[in-house]
């Protein structure tokens, strides 16, 4: 899966992914309206909202970006009919050629871990049919429960070519709570991306392996060290532009080509004709105002990738 | 909520929850065949299949326990038919009185972790109605991104009288490798513990807090030392059985009053049928067999709490 990703960011120059979490807010009052006098005030009115929303920001940014990354939270909160517009919106996504990370941060022990493996990346046989359930390409893999909750994820990408991020050094403020804390003078989240390393062995494909790693933008110094500890790992950087990363706090996380990362950025995309810079798009031009700050954004990333 | 799982357990005399955690190996080839005669080889055939081995289960244990725990990945392997069998054999348990703890194990960001807590605990309003989406009375919790993904949970919980059991110290194998790691000689999950009955300060009721915490029955030593680390906290215990942990090694869990703790046992209630012990009972008698599962392990518990 890693070199298909590595492809698509070279083919589109951008190593940058939007990441697809609408919160109803983000939604245009007039679309928001037209589709609850469709459907009632029913969560089915949000599901269809919510697609509706998705797919023209994903025309918009189709041919820019390499590969967007649904939150299932922002989904699952709407409960069935939200996780319908999930499993739609990656449909949609992979219909357009491109690759989708789902954001789903599981994690948890052997058969298990392996359930939600099979939900993400894998398929169930019922009777002589075959069903991909959700369907992502890649998926991100919470590493508190240690290797025997990691290894049924690394199974299933084997099998279907399939690729995860591990949650190493995650972007938000309390983030250094557990995850700074030192052992023998090494931080956890060190000691975690030693293991992702290790777990991305026997999944290489050229220099990257299937199992990368989150590292937040929010701390340079780390992608810096995180770099150099897991030199085989795609580093999937959260926390650029709405969480306070710049692009000159990114030139660490990517390698001397240029590659090994790939940057989110998420309101500050779908959002973006509710930041000052982007309003004269208004909010029937949502979509445009997406465009627009995507190309801003590769724009910006340049400077750290060099390119 | 607390107050309410101990009322029940004390009602039931039983600190015992049952694991609705099907894998399709556990349904009786009959209720498989008939399911996929009526819905054809389709995701549907299988929710339904689920639905009716849960309900069985649940008819034949209700009088004896005071709660069930669904293991969400169980369903979510099965895409949105799955889900919709979790969903509907929450709304069934909590008609049969039980208390529902949802084993999600999620855990995010700020906004992220706020959705989570929406979809599984919380309520979400479309237009003039109000929805509950998933509903579970309490969720369980992964704390490697620190206080800011679990506060949202907090918060919800406090606004509908709900509950969470955050992973401490989990019962696979390898939960070690990053769980046990030494910071100034005391280990990771110790640390996590301290938070958690931190956390669960402002959510006392009685002796006991709404946030609760993951304590696995195969590492007793740890157990001990938890109960004592924290004395606010409700103890969810894993493992018991099938994994190895027995009532012996749980008499540390409880306080003085056997209280403090419920012990979960999945397959070993659930798949009773197909234990040796209970083997008499055939595959048609499957919910008989739970029944006389929970009876013996009630039985086994009590050594524990001195009940």
């Amino acid at each position: 899966m890693i070199e298909r990703l590595i492809e698509k960011i070279k083919e589109k120059n951008a190593p940058i992914v939007v990441g697809l979490d609408p919160q109803l807010s983000f939604l245009p009052e007039k679309l928001m309206k037209d589709n609850f006098s469709e459907y009632g005030d029913t969560p089915e009115a949000i599901c269809h909202a919510l697609i509706h929303f998705n797919n023209r920001i994903v025309d918009a940014v189709a041919d820019l970006v390499p590969a967007v990354k649904p939150q299932i939270a922002m989904y699952e909160q709407f409960g069935l009919s939200g996780l319908a517009a999930y499993r739609e919106t990656i449909r949609y996504c992979k219909e357009k050629g491109l690759i989708v990370i789902g954001d789903v941060k599981r994690g948890d022990i052997g058969s298990t871990s392996a359930a939600y493996a099979t939900a993400h990346l894998g398929k169930i046989r019922v009777g002589y049919e075959t069903y991909a359930p959700f369907d992502e390409d890649l998926a991100t893999v919470n590493p508190y429960l240690g290797s025997d909750g990691v290894q049924p994820f690394i199974d299933v990408c084997k099998k279907e070519d399939k690729g995860i991020f591990v949650l190493v050094k995650t972007s938000n403020p309390s983030s250094g709570e557990f995850q700074d804390l030192l052992f023998d003078g090494k931080p956890l989240y060190q000691i975690v991306g030693e293991k992702v390393e290790e777990w991305g062995e026997r999944l290489r494909h050229g220099n990257y392996s299937d199992v990368g790693a989150v590292v937040g933008a929010t701390y340079p110094e780390v992608g810096k060290v995180m770099r150099e500890v897991m030199p085989h790992t795609f580093i999937l950087v959260p926390g650029y532009g709405a969480q306070g990363g710049t692009a000159e706090d990114l030139k660490y996380y990517f390698d001397k080509d240029g590659l090994g990362a790939i940057v989110n950025s998420s309101r500050g995309i779908i959002a973006a004709y509710k930041n000052e810079k982007y309003a004269s798009y208004g909010a029937e031009g949502f979509a445009d105002a997406a465009r627009a700050a995507v190309l801003d954004m590769k724009e910006d990333i340049a400077k750290a990738t060099g390119w």
